[in-house]
């Protein structure tokens, strides 16, 4: 059974080993931290999570957004399940989570704020189209790409005039770690960020 | 006369171009972010900024610690100006500033829960011997390095036993800006965080 | 008059300050390093450096391939001056500078070991076309990208079948340089290091 | 049997894999390609390789520093063997094992025109102490540090009057490998490297 852990913070970082993930990827701490701050959270915002994964992201974004509703939209059944319990662990009960693959499962959505794009399984340049329709004047979308292809297609596609301005980041973090007696850098893998606000 | 901008937002973030500078060394947006979140907060902590310059790093937390308050301590005039207008037009009503040089202008603070140090003029050792007497159990000091010698006197100091956990690390960002007709990547400067949890 | 200045060392990496540049951008040491050692030089290496700009990258080739042969390409005849000097100024005698810009002015050149694109004004794709004609089976190309789009561009076109291996790097270096009194990391621009190798 | 593997090329960057490694830590290709460029080696060169590990970096001293010697010096008696069968493997004759730990190790060697630092084994500033030493005037230590404390050690020991100038560098590389179907980008070690010029 699940431990119910609280996170007291009123800001994100939940530590990487807090999440239920069963070998699914996880978007680490420091990615899901500047992720959540580029997409400049308010405390209503309506927001879509897609490719979710283990829903780390996600339910940062919900505790963020305590009044708003997080939908975290993803394919993979037992990944969708991950998220369930992740979002359980956390208490985050205005996390909902969408079973299926984006664009298609974003139809029955209402419109967001904030369009978090942390996998895109290939479909990307679909997803974002249909992004687009969804997101609310003034709205951000915010791409993790891990990818050269990714990177690329997330910088073609976000544009004017649907995008009035588009910012991109590299994000590299390295974190001191034991191995051995000794305590040395560890490179974590470099992450490119990709933000549009829409006009 | 200074245009009131609120920050709309839950989450950390403001734009570098938003604070009043006039020349002072500011911490970057992506750097303040990942400060703040290491920093986890809550809404009712009692948060030092020490070395606090443009008072960027304290406007930020005193926008997430609501209900509590943020020591913002600086030994330049000019910039403790600095940090007081930051203030004002953030609407951050929570934050005091502490002119004076650290250690010494500790001496009359309350205890902390959490302890930023931004800068420390060369004399790091002694601001984290104050800092640790002044830290209450489990709270956290955050130091953020951009040299050799101050990364390495924040290990060499937050350790065992006052300090039951210590972690370090390194942030790398990178982004895309304009330069004549293209779009390239502008390295920023490497910053080094050093997370202490008070025993 | 331009002083001779002999690099004495065996290895690459002359200091970005002996160039001549007179404003043109200069690949920076540790990049040319790299894009040397990954370029794979034989001492009778037949090379291309399109894009040269000040030379940097054509000098420190021409020195590796002492029995060889090194066309710098540069539309920019300012530039392509800069280039003869830098070459006369480290004698490096095998350094041919081609005026034109590429495609069209690889022409008249004999077929090469490998090929360094250092710039392409927007034209890699047809730069990356007209080199896989020019590369002698089992060469290598090596692109240095700094913007999305060039990255994108030389990872999608150096691809199988022409190139039998293409790998991919990302480098990100930082100095520690005086500011002030301090001594402080800087950040220098990351950089994409495309190399494919010809079926 | 070893299969002998010719290096054909001029330049640095013998591939990792083509290391015997037998679990031993190895200097990965990029940080090697850098730290003999730092190194400025010229065709004589007399080079020392302290805590040379795999001999990876030595072979590729010896291979650049073809009428000089590489001694390296290694205490692990399993490592020494690695050095010697890598050094046989690419034909690098003028590569001499030193079994033993430094400084003790380096008393029999004669003077150096550069020192490489890969290892130190907790014992960097007695090492730097012997190697200030043994080093020729205008010679070079290149010291390659993967922790805070040895970064620190160096940047404090090498210093004026022993060293004329000291420079700094923090290497980052990330590569582009399969994950899966994907291609995505895999982050390695940061490797800090300080170069001192003796007087």
């Amino acid at each position: 059974m699940l431990k119910v852990r609280k996170w007291e913070y009123v800001t994100p970082g939940i530590p990487d080993a807090c999440f239920v993930r069963d070998g699914v990827p996880l978007t680490k701490e420091e990615v899901r931290c500047l992720t959540v701050c580029k997409a400049r959270l308010k405390s209503d915002s309506v927001i879509f999570d897609i490719g979710a994964g283990t829903g780390s992201l996600a339910v940062e974004a919900a505790l963020q957004a305590r009044e708003g509703k997080v939908y975290a939209v993803e394919k993979d059944p037992r990944a969708a399940e991950l998220i369930a319990a992740n979002a359980r662990q956390f208490g985050a009960g205005n996390l909902c989570v969408v079973p299926g693959e984006a664009p298609g499962a974003l139809a029955g959505l209402p419109f967001a704020d904030r369009i978090i794009v942390g996998g895109s399984g290939g479909r990307l340049k679909e997803i974002l189209a249909a992004a687009a329709e969804k997101l609310n004047p003034g709205g951000l979308v915010v791409v993790n790409a891990v990818t050269v292809e990714t990177l690329a297609t997330a910088v073609e596609t976000l544009k004017r005039p649907a995008y009035k301005e588009v910012n991109v980041f590299c994000l590299t973090v390295a974190r001191i770690e034991k191995a051995g007696q000794a305590k040395v850098w560890k490179g974590m893998n470099p992450v490119f960020l990709v933000v549009g606000e829409r006009a």
